[in-house]
């Protein structure tokens, strides 16, 4: 893949996966004599703090990608692969690309992420998607309008209100983000838009284990969050479990009491489990696991007993701060990405550095329209402060400069008219092939 | 589904398709006393004439589609069904609706349009697909660049070369726009992105069976285009018939003499033929269709025998005014559904009309950056004047206000940068349930 005659002495550095991590890390050794090879199994990056809004048509699956290629067309040491990594050989210091071939590195960088953990119940996957991927975002879009249109047509008021009924199950950000976008579509952006249905009948539920949304923030700002998801119309159920989803129908435990919620559209926002490579790693280079798949890393974000393999971003478990390990965001992921670039370059000066220290500038969640909390550690606040900070940090992270204009226009024109572009359904609707009405079509590959 | 307690005398106007000819015509009776109902398989009008753009990676899907219920949620008299018509019963006055339910009318107004037509050859469907829907757009845009991914890691000199080879078939206006798109990709998007490939070596073909491209327009036209788009870089070639498409070979008959083009990507634009509600009113109303199963319609647009069906949009075949019928495109589907709503009002104030008569504007059809032709009939030019006229035309019809705005934008910004933001390859990419490269997987649904 990579010629060798460009540069015969040249290190090779390969990195798996064009998240936040592996990007940052590709980007930061632009500029170096490296041979670097960035691998993803798409052509392009997902900023994927904004995917709930691709999944509740605010915002198109473009406006939040960026092809890798042009990132990195100016970084002429860097190239990129669209393949995936399934296996490694870290003696040979190799790896195994999808078709067979293989890959040799000096140095790996390992960001390959997480995706949806259904605690052993895959089966949900079906009847309940979760939010990591563009299509993904496009699948819940389209449940989502589909489940408005069903009703509209639906006679039977039980049925139609089970089309109403949209369970989001988890109160992390995700879920938060996601009960609170549902809302303001039933109440405000759709509700003239149909005949038959009052969408004010819309319920929005967001469903939470622990006894309170947001857990990793502190108390206060989790009540001021589930304050104003109340106030946007979501009815927040905290200290239940989900003991089933099936046949329309999620199961819920509270004080130990089943509960059967009827309802056509139910979206996960509740966990997640390292992806394949962590197996990978552990099987073929000893790497310690941690209860979620997470690579055990060292306090320089390399494996143990692997000075050139490093593990950063969601995949890695980096336990040497605080008491509890590094949260997956994209904060944690650019900042190990840059470090392992900083780490690399002194390195071949011959130069040590000292371990990776997370710089914690603060946790923002968005609720809805001027609703949003944020903590930044020495000050908390919520409101509309909060949502403009969430805003300007949004649109400062957007990799492209394209992206932000479309994403600032479409955001200042949703705000004005309470309008929403993207809330199209698209996938194939026909009934000899699919339900018109989506939900058992997810057995069906998820389509945009 | 229309709830008669509303408004019980009111004269039921039911429309099949949300094109250009039927939303125009249900735009036009929304403020009138009747009860209008507007049915479409999509939940959204498709801006079809920018469709190529979706295809080549400038614009995404939601850009040129608008949501039905948002362009008519101020048409109270107005209800949008999104379903599909399977049959018709002209006596009883009656639809029938894919889950069997029917409902009646008083006045049907079908504008369902056309899709491709592979000339007897639908196995090609899968090898060539067409341009009519945003999940063929996605699909075109998805081999497109799954192509340049293809040959840049594939090390074969003619494999790599069949990867660099598009060949677009039909040189009729969507023909034009995609070669001309496609090579702009090639030749400018695309040309610092890659390491082990230099795009310029792609090579698109342009094939037409007549002596030229753009037939419908002046021979001078036409041969300005051509040269724009040999100057683009496009491989033109007229009076060659393409008898077969497959094993990733193209096979041209040139006079009398078969040819091979060894190309994995194959874009078809050469034929359409009418949708199945044709064949419905040709069975249930006695109305005749022409070579290609569009339906024959009255000098006012109405089926013989049944003056309350009325047929328009590209469904329709009107060959009252010049010695061909009326061409395919937006403008005569627009004149036609806004001449039926029209009629109508007359009618129920007891008057009459005049039969239809297409005010022709002209027709323009754009090669590339400050790039196109147009014929005003009374004045024809092209370059850079004919483009901005594009532009302008494009950007004025686009139904939405803020699709507008960030069509603007978009093209504004690929202007100044050439980039393109949307060349995004989406769809499950996964060996095992695909082939990554594309090709083969158009077997399975298509997908965004």
């Amino acid at each position: 893949m990579v010629d060798p005659t460009e540069q015969p002495a040249a290190h090779r550095v390969v990195v798996i996966g064009g998240g936040f991590g592996g990007l940052y890390a590709a980007k930061a050794l632009g500029r170096t004599a490296a041979d670097v090879t960035l691998i993803d199994k798409r052509n392009f990056h997902l900023f994927q703090p904004l995917l709930y809004q691709v999944a509740t048509g605010t915002l198109s699956p473009a406006d939040i990608s960026s092809p890798l290629r042009g990132i990195l067309s100016d970084s002429k040491n860097t190239q990129v692969l669209m393949d995936e990594v399934i296996d490694l050989d870290p003696h040979q210091q190799q790896i195994v690309l999808q078709q067979g071939e293989s890959l040799s590195y000096d140095t790996l960088i390992v960001a390959t992420g997480v995706s949806h953990h259904y605690f052993g119940n895959d089966q949900w996957k079906q009847t309940a998607p979760g939010l990591k991927t563009i299509e993904d975002a496009l699948e819940m879009r389209r449940r989502i309008f589909v489940a408005f249109e069903a009703a509209e047509k639906e006679t039977d008021p039980e049925q139609r209100r089970a089309w109403l009924t949209f369970v989001v199950v988890g109160g992390g950000p995700t879920g938060v983000e996601l009960a609170g976008a549902i809302a303001e579509l039933a109440f405000k952006t759709l509700k003239r838009d149909f005949r038959n249905i009052d969408t004010n009948e819309a319920q929005v539920l967001l469903l939470e284990g622990l006894d309170r949304v947001l857990p990793p923030y502190p108390p206060e700002l989790s009540a001021k969050a589930e304050a104003s998801l109340t106030k946007l119309g979501v009815t927040v159920e905290t200290k239940v479990l989900v003991t089933n989803i099936q046949d329309n129908t999620v199961t819920v435990k509270r004080d130990g009491q089943e509960e059967y919620i009827p309802a056509r559209t139910v979206l996960w926002a509740a966990g997640v489990k390292a992806s394949a490579m962590g197996q990978v790693l552990a099987d073929r280079a000893g790497a310690a696991l941690d209860r979620v798949g997470r690579v055990m890393v060292e306090p320089d974000l390399s494996l143990a007993n692997h000075p050139n393999i490093f593990v950063i971003g969601d995949l890695a478990n980096f336990s040497h701060q605080g008491e509890r390990p590094l949260p997956g965001v994209a904060p944690v992921a650019m900042q190990e990405g840059e470090y392992v670039a900083k780490l690399l370059k002194q390195r071949w000066l011959g130069n040590t550095v000292t371990p990776f220290v997370y710089k914690d500038f603060g946790s923002l969640a968005v609720i809805g329209q001027n609703e949003a909390v944020a903590d930044l550690g020495f000050v908390r606040f919520d409101g509309v402060l909060a949502w403009l900070l969430w805003i300007f940090a949004h649109i400062y992270f957007l990799i492209e400069f394209d992206n932000k204009l479309i994403v600032m226009l479409q955001w200042g024109w949703n705000y004005f008219t309470r309008k929403r572009g993207a809330r199209i359904i698209t996938g194939e609707l026909m009934p000899e092939e699919d339900n018109a009405y989506g939900v058992q079509s997810s057995q069906a590959p998820v389509k945009v």
